[in-house]
């Protein structure tokens, strides 16, 4: 493979550690100037490929890049968002195969848990599917630590150091003050479904510090009398009692107890976490003055008490990732092997993505102790050599010092691609049809027209068709249209002579004014079809033709130029209904409702009154 | 001053670096061993004084002292526990005389806040009022920072650095997050009057980091409208805002909003924080996806994060107070003096304690932006020096190494002391005064004879004259007295033939059979008293005898061996009467409200049929 530049982007929840596999990706790629041009990043994840919003990291300093190895959180900005599949969304892959062929990208990083996994899995498959040459490597990152394969995720050590510390230093100050004051701490950590960090909670006693401990995994059902008990019986023995609460814990019904709380699992309101909420029970049934904390993002961005090993993993499996794309492998994870326990031993290893994807692992249960409420020996030997090392960052003036990087932008080569999704019985289509042409026309942007069948779109949408909507609705939208018509100084029947008519078929004559119909082409404008579409809402709103009637279509046809006869021939086509169903099927899939809908950058504008936004938004 | 020992005690709400003062005091009087002898440590602060619960700080070896200068809490336990004046408690003062005389005690150094300062400077007039010399010593530590004359109170700049780090990590994490999720992140921190810690999160952005923070001061009144308003304009801005909101946020009405939310604020339930309710807010009248942290005992616990001028503060308070007492200064204070803010540069001053005393300092308010929801460059000016250099604990293993010290109790020299409140015409009193005595003679227990008058008791304590009980609860105390008479074997009349009668002649006389009556004396229980006791019980519950009656009281001392004559002059001695008003407002400070009463280290037991408690806590 010849030279081609790399896509790089970070997805979902970030990390303490994130930007050090960034770092490892642009280094390393820097290191193999032969095949790896320059390294774009995604502005904000995925959202910056499919917004042709690239970063130029080749603009940043060798210093920057290295600094990345200690800031925390996303140098590039994250996202969550996740594409559908290509035989669902095959729009959104054809956009991302334009920016890569504009951008000549042939390596793809991305940098996620599950859900990214399940995304660089799709875009691996455009090679395959859609004919471009790319190698997709996804780069593994998660603090829920419950990727498969891989021994364990970049960023989760770090938050298990983080709250292993934290509860450690906390249960010394409760234990000072429980004499006469608190005794019942309560801490609230992060990992819905997966209790690696509740685990990690656990490594805040050991042999010589000794502390009274009781976690609450959500893998574990919540049993209220048998928890009160333990911290009951730790109070009497130790004075006071350390509670690691998951924010996944749930009661027998599967129900969060977060989310279970408003009323009814222990009698009183609750809008906090699961946190305040076992603190005010264990208050509540056996009388202890407690404390709660949350950290939240302070967790896992806490890159002032990061592990060390976590750190090297991090770089390592950017590293790999790009050793293993200019091997040409694609679909893959690299993945940490741990060799051995003591001396801790890890390697990096290669995984499917297949095998990757959507798949969550779970605490296993013997690393959980038989109450369910504390860690096994099994657990301690999987987790301390985790957390093993520091690696402070640089302070100045008491604080530590995090790389802001330049992210400069690549300069845009696409025109900005506006969807237009509309019927040509629309009225306020109608109404924004030209002002929209002009603004597109005015800052150099791509329509791509796209009639759909409201027909299909209203009944999984909550639209109703005119006639059945509130006569107080009917009513209003006779006064609007006035209303818009003469504030436009553009002529409307509001009440027009052949309306409501079956549109499909005009669509579909709309359709096969498309120039070209390749895949990726229909993204691209067509000034045919555009024409038609105007003369289509002229006829209907101002000129009281029916636009169901063949003959009225092909004189409309004709009156803009094109050929009627080869129109009507394509419109027939089983290819042009296809074309129709993918269309509708599309827009339901992005969650169009209403008529025009216009989307730029997947920001949707609804209705010819949000037109001044989208001329903001294209400025931008 | 010849050779004497030292008392020294943590109190109130611990720090990071509390320890570091605790290591200051043991260290700089090991270098004086000619002129303080041990340093002994109250178990849980003043109460272990108070118990005569000391620990021998001279167990512990170099390295471990030299150990408490990187370990967060209190190594020895705090308390929250005030001392009344010592014209309102004066039996209090004498048992603390008391321990320091058992433990030739000469110095004694507090380290605490607010409150402490009061009780230290009350103990400091123990040498004047009670004639025993000892040098009282505050030695400065609050979170809060509101102590007066000194720059600032060790133990804030470490909390300050961990809020002003941990925003700074959660903006960064926040910042990728933005486009698609997590626009809003709020933090509350700790101080609840004033605004020391709230300022400190502003640290968190500077020119090289920006970050668009929003505080919510406890000193300003929390103006919705303006607030929204704020927040909005940043999103709109940055793309995302960050909160910092004290947990001391207040009203228009001066109410908390942390108490004032159940309901009313924003219209719906909460028992959280603060935090999450100002999170919710923004969600619910701007809209966006929100995060909220409240790190509680985390941010003052954080040594592993300490600043280390705040570090070197705590320590050299601790040295300066030993050298003060040294120099024979009494209720005086180490302040932090600072000569310089660039470069910063301080000293270590002398403040007398009645200046320190019950005395807040709040946060000027040209330290806040005249909007109220910032910090100015007098502010920066002030806390950014505090906050500067990094002091980090050693770690093994991945976990910072905390020292927990052996804490070896110092042998007791007193017998354990258990006050008996009662009077002698309380059947229950009868019931369990062989019962008492046989147990505080198993331990060794010295009894303080004191009886008192109910009389005046009951009106303020909730109880009432066995005539105005209730009829359900005159008949089930007849059923109880039967009961507890049948079941110890103990002859009783639960309907006595004088009874009731006025005991108040009765009492003083007990309290004239007492040998000394000098106010240290008094502690000490009395052979004659107790026999006494026993009989005038046996008198009214047993025997049919009249205890208001003089010839039947001098009856009855005669037969305990008593000399009548004599005890009947020194009962109707105004000094006899004295001290029974005396006696009765002691109980009536230390809540007493029935008979009879034992208080074994602060802690009462209410009625004999819980004298098997008493037993128990003898035997720890």
């Amino acid at each position: 493979m010849s030279m081609r530049n790399a896509f790089y982007a970070q997805s979902g929840g970030v990390t303490a550690v994130i930007n050090a596999s960034a770092a490892a990706v642009i280094e390393t790629a820097r290191k193999h100037k032969s095949r790896i041009g320059k390294v774009y990043a995604g502005r904000n994840g995925i959202i910056g490929a499919l917004t042709e919003d690239l970063i130029d990291t080749s603009r940043e300093s060798s210093a920057a890049i290295a600094g990345l190895m200690h800031t925390p959180a996303g140098a590039f900005g994250s996202c969550r968002y996740q594409l559908a599949s290509i035989d669902k969304n095959r729009a959104q892959y054809e956009r991302l195969l334009e920016v890569f062929r504009a951008h000549d990208i042939g390596y793809f990083f991305y940098n996620g848990g599950n859900d990214s996994a399940d995304t660089c899995l799709k875009v691996s498959q455009i090679s395959a599917r859609l004919g471009y040459p790319i190698v997709a490597v996804h780069v593994p990152k998660t603090v829920d630590n419950d990727l498969p394969v891989t021994d364990c995720c970049p960023g989760f050590a770090s938050v298990a150091k983080y709250v292993a510390v934290s509860m450690r230093e906390a249960a010394f100050d409760v234990a000072s003050m429980a004499k006469t004051s608190t005794r019942i701490f309560v801490l609230e950590v992060m990992g819905r479904n997966a209790g690696w960090i509740t685990a990690a909670v656990g490594l805040a006693e050991d042999e010589t510090t000794p502390i009274p401990l009781v976690l609450l995994f959500p893998e574990i059902v919540f049993d209220e009398t048998r928890f009160l008990a333990l911290v009951d019986a730790k109070v009497k023995q130790y004075g006071y009692c350390c509670i690691g609460v998951s924010e996944g814990l749930k009661n027998a019904d599967g129900a969060l107890m977060a989310e279970a709380g408003s009323k009814d699992a222990f009698g009183h309101a609750q809008l906090g976490g699961v946190g305040p909420m076992i603190a005010t029970l264990t208050k509540d049934r056996l009388g202890h003055k407690y404390h709660w904390a949350v950290a939240d993002y302070l967790q896992r961005a806490a890159r002032h008490l990061a592990s060390k090993t976590d750190v090297e993993h991090a770089y390592a499996v950017g590293k790999a990732a790009v050793e293993l794309a200019l091997a040409g492998n694609n679909a893959v994870m690299p993945a940490i092997i741990r060799t051995s326990d003591k001396p801790y031993r890890w390697k990096i290893g290669v995984a499917p993505l297949d095998k990757i994807a959507n798949v969550e692992k779970m605490l296993p249960r013997n690393y959980i102790t038989a109450d369910g409420f504390g860690i096994t020996a099994k657990a301690r030997a999987y987790l301390a050599p985790l957390i093993r090392g520091e690696d402070f960052p640089p302070f100045k003036d008491g604080m530590p010092q995090y790389v802001r990087l330049k992210n400069a932008a690549v300069p845009r080569k696409l025109a900005s691609v506006v969807d237009y999704y509309f019927t040509p019985v629309s009225p306020y289509t109608y109404l924004g049809h030209e002002r929209f042409l002009e603004i597109a026309a005015r800052h150099g942007a791509t329509i791509a027209v796209k009639p759909v069948d409201y027909g299909r779109i209203f009944p999984v949408s909550g639209g109703l068709p005119l006639k059945q909507r509130a006569p107080q609705r009917q009513a209003y939208r006779l006064i609007e249209l006035e209303r818009w018509s003469k504030h436009l100084g553009k002529a409307l029947n509001v009440k027009p002579k052949f309306f409501p008519v079956p549109a499909d078929m005009a669509a579909r004559w709309i359709i096969a004014a498309q120039a070209g119909r390749g895949d990726a082409d229909a993204l691209r404008d067509d000034a045919g079809a555009l024409r038609l579409t105007g003369a289509l809402l002229r006829a209907v709103w101002a000129e009281e033709r029916d636009i169901s009637d063949e003959p009225t279509l092909a004189a409309i046809a004709a009156g803009e130029r094109l050929d009627p006869a080869q129109l009507a021939a394509s419109a027939a086509s089983p290819d042009s209904a296809a074309r129709y169903d993918a269309l509708t099927q599309e827009a339901i899939d992005r969650r169009i409702f209403g008529a025009p809908t216009y989307v730029y950058r997947d920001e949707p504008f609804w209705g010819q009154d949000r037109l001044d936004f989208l001329d903001r938004a294209l400025a931008k």
